[in-house]
Formats: C-alpha cells, sequence, structure tokens
C-alpha cells in the first residue's frame, strides 16, 4: 500500500502558489511501540498555516523539505498502544497526507456526533477559536456593537452569531457585496461592509453609530488601523489572526497604535484556541443550545481530495471561503 | 493687580517651538460664586500635554487662542465656596499662569506633605501612573523581566524602582549614555540601553537573556517595535504614551503588529491615571512605604518661571529632563 504527503517544496517569499507544494508518494508509515497509524479523514485550512511558513510562531516554524502540518481528524487504524483502538476517531497534529503515525497520548478522543465535520466547524476549532476569543477576551454586554472581520469566514461568522445571542449590535466586514448580503442573509448580522469598496471609514461611521465596543481582528493592516478609530473608550480588541499580513512581504503597521490604545484605554489582547481548554466543555454546551433553538447556523466549505489542499489554502488566503474551511482526505467511517 | 497667561498662538503641525505660544498679560481673574480663585504654585510638564494639542484626546482638544492647559498644585487666595477656605492647597485642572479661577467642587483638596512637589512626583502623578499601570495591567511577579522606556523620565524611574521591590529584574531605555549611567546608579537598574546608540535589538537581546515579561511602553514608535519581538509568551504590554509620536505628523506603526500580539498572546492594554482612583489609597501606602525604607528615591526635575513653561515642554519632547518635570510658578506657602 502506498501513501501520499504534500511536501513544502521551497518556502514562499511573498504570495504563496502551488508551485511551493509538491505531492510526494511514499511507502505506508510503521507505528512504532506507542504510536498508532491513523488514516486521515478531514484536514482544517486556516489562515495561520499560511503563517507558519514565515518563521516560529506559537509552534516551530516548517520549512522546504517538510510535509506541510495540519489539525486533522483521523481514524485509528492500526495502534500499538492500549490507549486507543482500531476504529476510534481522534483529533491529531498531522500532516497533507493519506495516513500519518502519531504517538497515541498526543491524539485527543472525540465524542460522537451526527456530522464529523462538525467537530472542525462548529464544535471544533473555529467554534471554540470564536466563542473562547469573544467570550474570554471581548467579553460581550447586552446592547454593545460587535465589529467583526473576516465576517464570512471561518471564526468570523460564529462570532457574529453568538454575538447576537447575547444581545450584542453586530457588524461584519467580508470582502465583496455578494458576502456581505450572505453574512446578514445567514447569520443575522445587523449590517456587513464590504472592505473592497471605497470609503471604509465612512462605511464604518454609518453601521456604527454607537461606536464599536468589540473588534474581533482577524485581518490586521489597514482594516485593524480603521476599525480602532471607531473604538469606545474601554474597548476590547481580541486579537485572533493577521491574515492581510501573512502572503505578503509588505507588511503595514496600524499608524494609530500604540497612541489610541492609551488614549481610548482599550485592550488588545491575542489568543489561540488551545489557551481556553479549560473552558472547552462551557463552550460546547453553548453552542449546542444555540444550534439546538436556531440561533447558531453551522457554515461549512469543504475542499474534496488531498490533492486540492494547496489550493484550498490559497483560496482561503484571498477570501474564497465562505464558512469552516477543509478538506476532506478521505470518507467518514459511518 | 496684573496676571499673566501663556496662550496658543498657533497649533503646531511638526515640531512645538516656543514660537507657539506667546505670554498674555490679562487683569486678575474675578472668581463667580462657588469658585475660588487660585495661585499656581507647580504647573505639571507631561508629553500628554503636547497630544492634546493633535486634537481629542481623554479631553477634549486645545486650540489656537486657548490658554494652555495643565495640571497644577495651587493655593487657594479667596473663596466664595463653602468647601475651600483660603490657605488651602489643592490640585486642579488649571492653565499655564499666576492666577486662575476654577469651580471649588472641581478642586481636590491635597494631604499635608513635608515637601509640596512629591505631591506631583513620587505621590503624585508620576508616581500612581507607574505604580497603577505596573501594577494593575503589567501584574508583575518575582523573577520576572520590566522593561521600560523614557527610563529616566517622570514616569519611568519610578516603574523600575517598583519592579525592583517587587523581585524583578529590570532594563530601561534612555536617549545617551549620561541617563543609562544615572537610572542604573540612581534608581538601581539592572541595566539600560541607550536607543540613540546603533543596534538596537542586539543591545535588547544582551540585557533581557530570558526575554521581557512586562514592557512599560512610554515611547511607542520604533522602540515599541522593537521591544514586542522581546517579549515572552503571555506578556503584557503597559501603554502609558508614545512620545515618540506626538511632536511629529511622520508617525510609524509597529510593523509587527497585530502578529506578534496574536502569536506570543500578548495584552496590551492602554490607561490613564484617573481610571485607577479607585486604588489611590494603596498607592500611597506602598510608595510612603519604599520611600521610608530607601526602595524607592525621589527624582525631580524643576523649571523655575511661569515664562519657562514652552521650553520646559519643548525640552521634555527632546528628552532633557531627569525625574518628573514641573515648573514652579511661585513659591510655598509654607
Amino acid at each position: 500500500m502506498q501513501n501520499r504527503q504534500i511536501i513544502i517544496d521551497t518556502l514562499p517569499t511573498g504570495t504563496l502558489k502551488t508551485d511551493h507544494y509538491r505531492m510526494m508518494e511514499t511507502d505506508m508509515p510503521q507505528p512504532a511501540e506507542g504510536e498508532v497509524l491513523l488514516r486521515v479523514i478531514l484536514m482544517s485550512i486556516d489562515a495561520a498555516n499560511r503563517s507558519w511558513m514565515k518563521g516560529a510562531t506559537y509552534r516551530t516554524a516548517v520549512n522546504a523539505g517538510d510535509p506541510m502540518p495540519t489539525y486533522a481528524i483521523c481514524e485509528v487504524v492500526e495502534s500499538h498502544s492500549s490507549s486507543l483502538t482500531k476504529g476510534e476517531i481522534v483529533a491529531a497534529e498531522a500532516t497533507w497526507s493519506d495516513y500519518i503515525t502519531a504517538p497515541a497520548r498526543t491524539c485527543q478522543k472525540l465524542p460522537k456526533v451526527a456530522q464529523l465535520s462538525h467537530l472542525m466547524s462548529v464544535y471544533g476549532i473555529a467554534g471554540k477559536t470564536a466563542f473562547h476569543g469573544l467570550i474570554s477576551i471581548g467579553e460581550p454586554m447586552p446592547g454593545e456593537t460587535v465589529l467583526v472581520s473576516a465576517a464570512a469566514g471561518s471564526v468570523g461568522g460564529y462570532v457574529g452569531q453568538i454575538a447576537k445571542a447575547m444581545g450584542c449590535r453586530v457588524v461584519g466586514i467580508a470582502g465583496g457585496s455578494e458576502k456581505c448580503k450572505w453574512v446578514q442573509e445567514e447569520f443575522g448580522f445587523d449590517a456587513c461592509i464590504d472592505y473592497r469598496a471605497p470609503k471604509l471609514s465612512k462605511a464604518l461611521a454609518q453601521a456604527c453609530p454607537d461606536g464599536v465596543d468589540i473588534y474581533f481582528d482577524n485581518v490586521g493592516g489597514k482594516i485593524l488601523e480603521s476599525s480602532l478609530n471607531f473604538m469606545n473608550e474601554r474597548g476590547r480588541v481580541v486579537c485572533c489572526g493577521a491574515i492581510s499580513q501573512y502572503d505578503t512581504d509588505d507588511v503595514m503597521g496600524p499608524r494609530n497604535l500604540p497612541g489610541i490604545v492609551v488614549v481610548k484605554r482599550l485592550k488588545m489582547q491575542g489568543f489561540i484556541v488551545m489557551d481556553f481548554a479549560h473552558n472547552d466543555a462551557k463552550c460546547l454546551r453553548a453552542m449546542k443550545h444555540w444550534v439546538a433553538n436556531g440561533q447558531i447556523k453551522v457554515a461549512e466549505d469543504i475542499v474534496e481530495g488531498l490533492e486540492n489542499a494547496p489550493q484550498a489554502l490559497i483560496g482561503l488566503l484571498n477570501g474564497d471561503n465562505k464558512g469552516k474551511r477543509m478538506v476532506r482526505v478521505s470518507l467518514d467511517p459511518s
């Protein structure tokens, strides 16, 4: 039996292209004692994947010659550990591959749900990132205005829907009028601004007549700079990502930082989803409640086939996706 | 009897110069019912004064034709209010003047201390800004590394001395080798870096071998950008001011924001001293304790004469001062 792996051929210096990757056929990996052989089912495609290619972050840098790392949902197909058995479904730090091996202790058993992809979207990395960032850093209160960028992306839609459920006014920022319309109709945002249209500041002023109490920032750059100007005193900026800065070497620092943070007594705080793992049970209970009563709609954007992973990531960096993007490498066991 | 006032003649567009001010002789102001006539004794000279000339901040903008606003310590010389009596010492929102009138309810009675200037330095705006920012936002723990810019300025020296008293390693950033030496010898900083010397990043790496847990930022701009690169995970950036950005129209946004805030899970938070007024009693108790046991030395930089206020502010923006700068307009009553 053969395995396929997608390798980083060269690290990108400017924009990521499919040429930066190459597909490699290898022998089937053999799990050592304490390890499991995993069949990759779904791979998470995240803007952060691109940032990993720019040097060490919260994880070690990835380099040319490495298989591309990813967070994935997998099935145990062979176990050399007493803690996992064949057929179990786990989350693992994987690579863009058909099969991988991993130490059993690093795999996280997943609960049974009606649809496996939900463990990556609403009940997984996207939903948890939205919930933890908004609730623990943003601390929303009813009547506040929440602004969220990349509103049609993996995380943004959940941020807005959670904020609506908490009684906030919600304004999105997305690319293109079609996406903006979708965000309002599908997720019930009060307004959504097309950042590609001219006069972003004027649009922000109109959509946020009472200013912004929480800005959930997925993009950084110029949109962050403009949004900061509309923050209310003691506003909170949830720093979740900086997608505008990852796929380029031409990075732009918001010129109103740090002055506006002082003057308006803002809090800007960064996080990654694992920082709030101690609150995951709370998160899942709340998300299930909101899904059950119709306050949260699930949005998924699934690309079929391992071979399409490079284009799936490149497209995400260009804002092609609507909802949580993932790549389906193989079928659910169910 | 005549009064003198310093008026903003024109608002600066680039660098502040003495020409932007003019001295005016006026009649003695007359307090109305509920007001007091105050003799200005000491005026606080702060970088924030310059930022007030750039538009609305946490206070309304100041404009050409306005007397220059300041925080001041004053003596009541005539009272039309039952709440204040002649001879009392108060803090007030004043202007660069010999005498002003103010509503009695806006004046804050000051405690008796051995030296009136201490109510502006160690027990006043400088010491309180250092204490509240470091303690409430920075949350220092023993063994942590605290980096502070404008270390020889009004606030920086107290930040470092408080951090030392809390068991931290303290590294300063100041302009020129003489000031750096003074910061180390006078305040006991473990190291102090001259930002005017080449290779700031290399100097930071050498002075902070364990990284930086708290960066107390008084300056913004390039020094903020460089300092952020040395922050440890979950570090705190206390945003106290951005003196490098006030006296210019050529502002520079740190290019590593917000990316590094996400990756390192940093908290950046702005404040002004009044935000923590509820903790002032705690602050004064601690500062008196540290002054009494020699852990905090008081540093004051007093410029004599109302007419020298413009140059005192311009000099502060150029980094001329060592310790808390103020202007003595008239003698203490004691």
